[in-house]
């Protein structure tokens, strides 16, 4: 509790876009998020008013963060499911707890848990050797993908393999890997919930994501022309995720819409980029949801603010391209052209491929929206007409 | 120019809820606001990454602030208008200017200047002894106002008189004052605009205001039943004033809606508590817009997000009233029963009457939002259903 407000404090361990947004959403609620940094640029430590510097990897550095909140939580997946619990022991609030988190830290657990649930997964095993891969390859189909089993994101640690040469490398590394079958589907869906310690659940409206390079570059809200009761049957699971796996926070379920149904991809126990359109689109915001979540406040409404939403993230330039105009002058000519469009910038250096933003634009027409989305960030990230 | 975004640096004189809010906008922006702050414990400085302490009646302290920042900018009207130019002499951009922002800290140069441009004012006259008084009153008609010339704001430094023994004890404190006809009115409105240096104005769409004890207590955005010349000929007084004042910023301009048109009451050269509502209730808010004004940016879309928005403040309960349950297990309550109403807290100690924040409901039905917000404004303010 903040003695000088009379309201709780809220800690969450790593200093990305997430804390930094989920931040904005604490000031509203009267609160100042405590956030662990490992270095003072990084984005929300550029923006918090209560910055501890630390590495997450490390216990000490987590206790020492930890005391003094009323609860802890996550920007990331890469705190030790041991240091959680030892947290959790020595009687912190520590949300998701390690239990939960760990099917959002081990896609191996994931798989086997989605299985026991009844849930669909695309194909997969565990492999260790070429000759697994090639077993694996052989029986499924080429191309197919290997995954490390923990520690990937945006795009890292996953590798679309089309022949047994190619996993060589890969499996030299000696990290545990999974392969997994290359599914043919419609589209990627998100389905995000969040879930309270009482039990309440709440669920925004299915989303469309759009991946490029292992990226999400697009979110497509409602997702366009999705069938009720598809619609209906991934927010049902998330749901039954949530509450089987014990998460408290929100819930990101990733999934494959195939021509058999549904299968689920990944998953993520935070805000996630396929809720950024929240923060306008609906009545509750991600962020302040996963604080309402962690606290065990009663959860907003989740109601949609226009028929239509699409956001579209900033990534930096290809490396050697054209420097273009400053990012600065950017967002002025972004600005005069789209009055309208909402601005997300995440006060980080414009490295190629990296998530430096996102814009999101509201209205009637789903193809509007989404084309004022794409050019605005592509504005953004390059300085030129898309 | 912070090096480590590519993006500017505003400063913001004053750390109370206008900062603290703006701060909330910078992020969005990818900046931090840099706020000038009195004491680490005020409602902006609790949340900022970037408090300077200092005293905002000293030169030195606000040239050290300013130094660095690619413009600053005000919380409050208290800035003395002589600092503000010795700035300007020494280089830096503060905005408004002081120039236009003497019309917003002298109410009798603010009353000749309306008078100038044509815009209506309710009948005034300086006042220095209590003859002065007794002369305007007989003329104008019992009870009058008397309003200090400079320094009020939320009902202080305005006093309801009935007869002119009611007068001798506000004269006698030696401070500049002016007599004010009280107006027979049918409403408050107002019209905020914002305009930039470069000359673009953005209107938002008018508000009615409702004040209790001289503090503004609801806003019901746009006001509600207002015919349209009216609207349109407020907005237009609005962007006029802001024109020939010069103001750079978001400009409330505070009106008396009467049978025989609009009166200027006040004008405010900063956000204002009567575009509170535009957080959720317009597609740019109020302190998005004043930071893309004082940059010189293009400025955002003005349009609201629904049919009908109300703002209620969110007061300290009165002095000696029962307890009742703590900040924290109010807003519980207040979620539980009104899961779509967005709350604003300003990390404020509840003092009797003092803003300490507030509440916005978006619907299509005004009488409707206006009772939620009402509803939840209450029951946060003293802990009781309303």
């Amino acid at each position: 509790m903040d003695q000088r407000t009379g309201l709780p404090v809220v800690g969450m361990v790593g200093a990305g876009q997430l804390a930094r947004m989920t931040h904005q959403a604490a000031i509203a609620l009267g609160q100042s998020l405590r956030i662990l940094a490992g270095d003072p640029a990084e984005s929300a430590a550029l923006v918090g008013a209560d910055i501890v510097l630390g590495d997450h990897r490390y216990y000490d550095d987590l206790l020492r963060f930890t005391q003094g909140c009323d609860v802890v939580t996550w920007d990331h997946e890469h705190v030790s499911g041991e240091h959680i619990r030892q947290l959790a022991a020595a009687g912190h609030t520590a949300l998701p707890d390690a239990d939960a988190l760990t099917f959002a830290q081990d896609k191996l657990r994931m798989r086997t848990r989605m299985e026991q649930l009844g849930a669909g997964v695309p194909d997969w095993a565990a492999v260790s050797t070429v000759d697994d891969v090639a077993a694996f390859g052989d029986q499924h189909g080429w191309p197919i993908l290997l995954k490390a089993v923990s520690g990937g994101y945006d795009g890292r640690g996953v590798w679309v393999i089309h022949d047994v040469a190619a996993a060589e490398t890969i499996v030299a590394q000696g990290i545990p890997l999974l392969a997994e079958r290359r599914v043919v589907m419609v589209r990627e869906l998100a389905a995000v919930v969040a879930r309270s310690p009482f039990g309440q659940v709440a669920a925004w409206p299915v989303v469309e994501t759009v991946q490029r390079d292992g990226i999400c570059v697009e979110v497509l809200a409602p997702a366009p022309g999705l069938d009720e009761r598809t619609a209906l049957a991934a927010q049902e699971l998330a749901i039954r995720i949530a509450a089987e796996l014990g998460v408290v926070g929100v819930l990101a379920v990733e999934l494959f819409q195939t021509e058999d149904g549904l299968l689920v991809n990944e998953l993520a126990m935070r805000p996630h980029n396929s809720g950024h359109w929240t923060i306008e689109g609906s009545r509750t915001s991600q962020f302040e949801q996963h604080l309402r979540a962690v606290l065990d406040y009663p959860l907003g409404a989740t109601g949609l603010t226009a028929p239509a939403v699409a956001m579209a993230n900033v990534l930096g330039g290809p490396a050697g391209g054209a420097p273009g105009p400053a990012l600065d002058e950017r967002l002025h000519h972004a600005m005069a052209g789209w009055p309208a469009a909402k601005v997300h910038l995440y006060g980080k250096q414009l490295r190629p491929g990296r998530k430096v933003g996102h814009v999101t634009v509201l209205g009637d027409d789903p193809v509007a929206v989404r084309a004022d989305a794409v050019a605005v960030a592509a504005y953004l990230s390059g300085g030129e007409q898309p």
